[in-house]
């Protein structure tokens, strides 16, 4: 297929120079397209969600003048039409890939790209920020926010409706929020919002209320009575919707997918002062059959694919991953105590939760996207003497931050956090990143916090965390480990304490020209890659297997019997592990050198994670080489291993 | 007057055998209690809240089966009533002294505190998590969450609400949501949700909507239909409360002061399944005529005062406190810059945001109990090219800790936070510290910290902070600091430079037997009291202004012209400035012994602050004797000044 209409558009200018009946060709080109490339990618991407918003997308960009008016699109993973509208239709095979564009919205890749987003829930708040500039400015732009029900859910947007449909010192911003309901978030949807909305969706309650009571009184002379006083207490007899007690202008629903309906629609809206709520409807998936019949399965395209066929499981039998190594323990422990309740904020298969969920329905919660509610939630089952575990990706746990410190860590509650998706996350990239769980946990009281090395020492890690009477997080990255057996039988890690992988020469076989003696501080996943740099270093590998409790014995004793210390971790370096252990031995009275490998503070782009670790200088090479910087200048540092 | 009946309740069973009609005498004597208690307390505490809560705490302990039935109070604040009704009328008067009990509900403090509280709007989340565990535990007991309608605003619980209406599992809590309404936060009340109260609450929608329905068709033959047909859709034809969309059975509003009212409503309420909600219209300061005429200077005592004239003025001259030069700053600055825009997450009167409001009312936003929405709206404002600064509580900054990475921090948005109450907050307590900011917030990249060491350093580093183009927290502590004047010209520091306050004397005057020469590197505010370690000492002190970005020549050169360092800080050792001040020195290859002085590990109980900085050594002779502890066992550390 070659687009013809489509490769005439390299900006929304060009899209509105059409004439109104060529969009729905337009609209079947763009998906098409973006099929089509996502097919062809070898990082995958979103799919469901893009091909829901093709029609959308064409609508808004036709109808508001953008960049002037400002898109901010909520999450921001379904702005792949977008991104081909606005100038970047050739970039898109590149997406995610390291070096490409993001696969979410940019301030730096566009102008089109208004607000950055790629959590959820952001949307209406920006937006409400940014009519509130215009107005103070007295510019006459829109702002548009595009939120998916899924979305919804969260606090942050019901504080943003609670705040943007009020005028602020006598200033009412002109926004526009087009709730996009596809009756999904990533999992299957929760809560009494989506009940609601699929009232709303099925007429039984707007409309059908509304037309009811007109009907009821069709044929009597109270009619035009009714008709009129409806008009002037709109929402006060016949039902509002809660948009409009929030003092949005509620329409809708509408077919999202129908530009007869959006394009007259968004119009209209656009023309109206004041907050705007427009209710669209859309399918996940729209226009591909498979995703439209398995919108959980298509949300996001694995890698290439080919669209007749659909997503196959590969025959090369995956590496387990840390999340199916939660998911299996977290049913093994729900099966030896009944008081176990696995609670995630609306990621269940991204979680591992999928068996949970099905054998263990009372015990499962999927609070829908409410990470603070999660928290809080769980602090209170905790209360009762029930055992919660919140599955909860790292970079979202940033959401429950205050919940983790005020109702759980102060109060000393036994909950415990499986921090998945911790460190570099691949191809999300900095919006998701876990770079920063170490910093913000170490720091409050109560915490402990654990990194297992690999696959069985994260079954041990989350078995040891629930014999635990306090609150305890334990954070694994994204996919697979070094692909270490697991043990079935579960038993506890001693408590606050490291491991030694590894020993260097002993020192008594040096002299004093010799190179240092360096340890090695590992903490989490990049043990492996320590254990590969340590052998050309002859350097003493320690699995540190807690940042908190601490070992203080371990820091104090390989600061007693080495000369330098290398830390080690995929967490940011300030406030990281290696603080840590810098705290640590300067309270035991020690001051080696230290040298603080991890993450550097700085945004880590998207791209696949080998190459961004190696970039960072910590693949074993990298590590290698930073060791030999800082303490190996002389050659004798690198010693044959036949002269130990 | 000696409260004969109050002093026979030493738990809510003797209350429960008391005569219904001697309640009202009862809650007479309670609310004159209270109000006597905290006239005659050095420390004050709340005072409306408290006063708004008597006949509902009577009423609660009254009808449910306490402890068993578990309250639930948000915030808490307004837990000294039902304090006095468990077991703690004595103690009410040691209430926020240090050693005393706490201002808050406790957990450790009676088994009638189900949950702590402290930051609002936490309660229906945990009364849900409480009622979910009855439910699979199969017990039978109640959780009621009792919440303010300014706690309504903040997103969580809305999250929590969107949860606790439906079932999870095919289990549905029993459990109660009370509305407190008392048409108050802090501040006045803001947003939407509170005009939508407002209404309800004045009949305009829920009672007069309904029964103008059935006016309007009294006379028609339609009448009998139409009741029978609200009775069967009641919320579709008219229309029900928000709370009844998410499932809850709505019963009120009533009146929170009647005692004949509350108690057979709680007693029809106890007896169903499911979630309940109550509406109930309460007046913050009840009782007092002062109080309720003036809620937002009664909300809390400052200390003792005379009820018959209620809180006046002091006539010593006040300190200026730091939240007073951050007000006067705000409002001089605004001065100058049209862009700027200052938003206060309800707290306008802790903020010192008073002036600013009054003169500037278009640019001043009070989000409501929505710190979330405040960090990014903010986000959206700096988009769009204004300057927003965000007033706000260390410990509130904790509820925005993802906004301030994924939305104003990854996109290096110019928009200032002033972090008021940072370290230890006295009498509020634990709930309330803001110990972690620095660790929590220097982790983050593109973020800049700035930490003034007193108040004409405040006004500057504030100014410093606007010209910035990127994201930066200014943080000061709650109260007043060394007293330094204030410049009315503004001038911004040199940025990420610290300054040398003492040099000790010089290394080339010493042998090497004399003790080690120190650098005591302060970050704050504890400068001064520094200073006066450092004179008994003769070592060096730096106020090193900025967290990050560190003064990285500054830590290289103390650390070529000293022997050991002593980092200082008024925020947790774990991650703080200290460990940020190691991370430099060794990426800059130096390994001088540090002792780090700073809050430790553990949660802080309430209390005066002097007498807990004395009691964690960080008062002057404390730090002296840290520091002697650790590098001068040698007596020779301690020269006469006359020496040099």
């Amino acid at each position: 297929m070659n687009y013809p209409l489509l490769r005439t558009i390299d900006s929304p200018a060009d899209l509105r120079r059409l004439p109104r009946t060529e969009l729905v060709k337009l609209a079947g080109e763009l998906r098409a397209y973006v099929l089509d490339t996502l097919s062809n990618s070898k990082v995958g991407g979103h799919l469901g969600s893009n091909l829901g918003t093709v029609e959308l997308t064409v609508a808004l960009h036709y109808v508001f003048n953008t960049p002037e008016d400002r898109l901010v699109w909520d999450v921001g993973h379904q702005t792949y039409p977008h991104k081909v509208l606005t100038g970047r239709r050739e970039q898109l095979a590149t997406i995610r890939h390291l070096g490409g564009i993001s696969g979410f919205p940019r301030r730096d890749e566009s102008p089109y790209d208004t607000f950055g987003t790629g959590h959820s829930s952001t949307s209406i708040s920006a937006a409400h920020g940014m009519a509130m500039a215009a107005k103070i400015k007295g510019e006459d732009r829109r702002a548009v926010a595009i939120i998916g029900d899924g979305s919804m859910t969260a606090g942050m947007a019901f504080e943003a409706l609670n705040n943007a449909g009020v005028p602020h010192g006598g200033l009412l911003g002109n926004m526009l929020v087009i709730l996009n309901d596809n009756d999904m978030s990533i999992s299957p949807p929760v809560g009494a919002l989506n009940k609601y909305l699929a009232r709303l969706m099925s007429g039984n309650f707007y409309s059908s209320a509304r037309e009811g009571a007109k009907s009821v009184l069709k044929n009597t002379p109270l009619y035009e009575f009714a008709r009129r006083f409806e008009e002037h207490t709109k929402g006060m007899v016949v039902p509002g919707t809660i948009f409009e007690e929030f003092g949005f202008n509620y329409v809708g629903p509408i077919d999202g997918h129908d530009l007869d309906a959006l394009i007259p629609t968004l119009e209209n809206l656009r023309a109206k002062k004041g907050p705007q709520f427009l209710h669209v409807v859309t399918k996940k998936g729209q226009g591909y059959k498979l995703a439209e019949a398995d919108p959980v399965k298509y949300h996001a395209a694995p890698g290439k694919f080919d669209p007749a066929v659909g997503f196959v499981k590969s025959t090369t039998p995956a590496k387990t991953t840390f999340t199916q190594i939660f998911g299996e323990w977290l049913c093994d422990m729900a099966e030896q105590d009944l008081r176990l309740v696995g609670i995630t904020p609306a990621m269940r298969e991204g979680s591992g939760m999928v068996d949970f969920h099905k054998r263990f329905p009372t015990r499962y919660h999927d609070v829908g996207i409410a990470e603070q509610h999660a928290v809080t939630f769980a602090a209170g089952l905790a209360c009762e003497g029930l055992k919660p575990v919140v599955a909860i990706y790292s970079t979202f746990l940033q959401r429950a931050y205050d919940q983790l410190i005020h109702d759980v860590a102060l109060q000393n509650l036994p909950v415990v956090f499986a921090l998945d998706r911790a460190g570099l996350v691949g191809a999300d990239g900095a919006t998701h990143a876990g770079n920063y769980d170490i910093a913000f946990t170490r720091c409050i009281p109560n915490m402990a916090l654990l990194t297992p090395a690999d696959e069985n020492e994260c079954r041990q890690a989350l078995f040891t965390a629930y014999q635990h009477k306090g609150p305890v997080t334990v954070r694994y990255p994204r996919g697979a480990g070094a692909g270490v057996a697991v043990e079935k039988e579960m038993t506890a890690l001693a408590w606050g304490k490291g491991e030694i992988r590894r020993e260097s020469g002993k020192p008594q076989a040096r002299s004093a020209q010799e190179a240092p003696r360096i340890a090695i501080l590992s903490f989490g996943t990049l043990l492996y890659t320590a254990m590969q740099a340590a052998e050309q270093l002859d350097a003493t590998v320690a699995n540190m297997r807690f940042v908190k409790p601490l070992d203080h014995a371990m820091v104090a004793e390989l600061a007693r019997t080495h000369d330098a210390f290398v830390t080690l971790e995929d967490g940011c370096v300030m406030g990281g592990a290696g603080s840590a252990v810098m705290e640590a031995m300067q309270a035991a009275g020690f001051n080696l050198p230290v040298l603080q490998l991890g993450l550097p503070d700085e945004y880590i782009e998207h791209g696949d994670v080998p190459s961004l670790m190696a970039s960072l200088g910590l693949d074993a090479s990298g590590i290698e080489q930073s060791i030999l910087k800082r303490f190996g200048a002389r050659p004798s540092l690198v010693r044959p291993a036949a002269n130990q």
